[in-house]
């Protein structure tokens, strides 16, 4: 994993390479583990708290994903930059809290975060905020810092460095 | 789940309207479960076989995803639109084979299908490929997809049915 550059502890940073993506309305992959013990991934609007550090993400007690974390409160979150994949950020955390947004208020400002307005709220009654903690941050290096890495370190040892990463 | 639609069988099919994901040279979401039993998520090259409908991908012996798939072959994938993020293919499959790769004759095959061009193979030497059989297929529609059936449906039934989905 040459490329990837992991951090461990109580509240991992987040690099301020990587921070965009926190911070731009992308789509991240949640990854869950279901009953069965096999692995479930599902594209999710997110939201980012800088000051406490956790992941918001809107969901409804009706789907997969909310029994799998009742279950199993581990959960990784992927988030890829759209314009070069292979620079990304991998969230390994822990839902902390299941809170009920009865009046969807969480979901309406996630409307407006990923399509400038408010519309209608679907499964209101069943609406949910899945609080995630982050343990771990994992970055991935696109292309071009991957090449800038390269060269600096085949500059320093005179030796060219392979290649390496996800693909 | 009102927008999604699921097909278990055998060979499950891929509908004409997410074929696309497929076969564009998309970076796919891949799920697998840990040791521990915390699932991991990574972004992924990937190709599709139409003819025998396994999804084949290239990576290591050294990495995470080799030693989990080694112990829990079942993987979920996910691929999703970039222009329509919620319009996806969610893949569930089991791991049937993990093949050398030392000449990265396979590595080459998908740099030329993503990046146009044929470079560094990076870890030659640890190259795999691992062959993904698909046990369940999921789709998941685009806003505008999502609009047609409700109006559709409300349409039918004289009614406006309710915004569904993942977010």
């Amino acid at each position: 994993m040459s490329d990837e550059v992991e951090r461990e502890d109580a509240a991992p940073a987040v690099p301020p390479s990587h921070r965009d993506l926190l911070e731009r309305p992308l789509y991240a992959c949640l990854a869950t583990v279901r009953e069965d013990g096999a692995p479930l991934a599902n594209p999710m609007w997110f939201l980012w708290e800088p000051g406490s550090g956790v992941l918001l993400f809107t969901h409804t007690t009706t789907r997969h994903n909310y029994r799998n974390v009742r279950r199993e409160p581990r959960v990784a979150v992927l988030i890829s930059d759209p314009e070069e994949p292979l620079r990304y950020l991998q969230v390994h955390g822990r839902v902390e809290a299941i809170t009920p947004d009865p009046t969807g208020a969480f979901h309406e400002q996630l409307q407006l975060r990923y399509h400038g307005r408010v519309g209608e709220v679907g499964e209101r009654e069943a609406r949910v905020v899945i609080t995630v903690r982050p343990t771990r941050i994992v970055t991935g290096q696109g292309i071009r810092e991957r090449r800038h890495a390269r060269r600096a370190a085949a500059a320093r040892t005179g030796t060219v460095a392979p290649a390496g990463g996800t693909v």
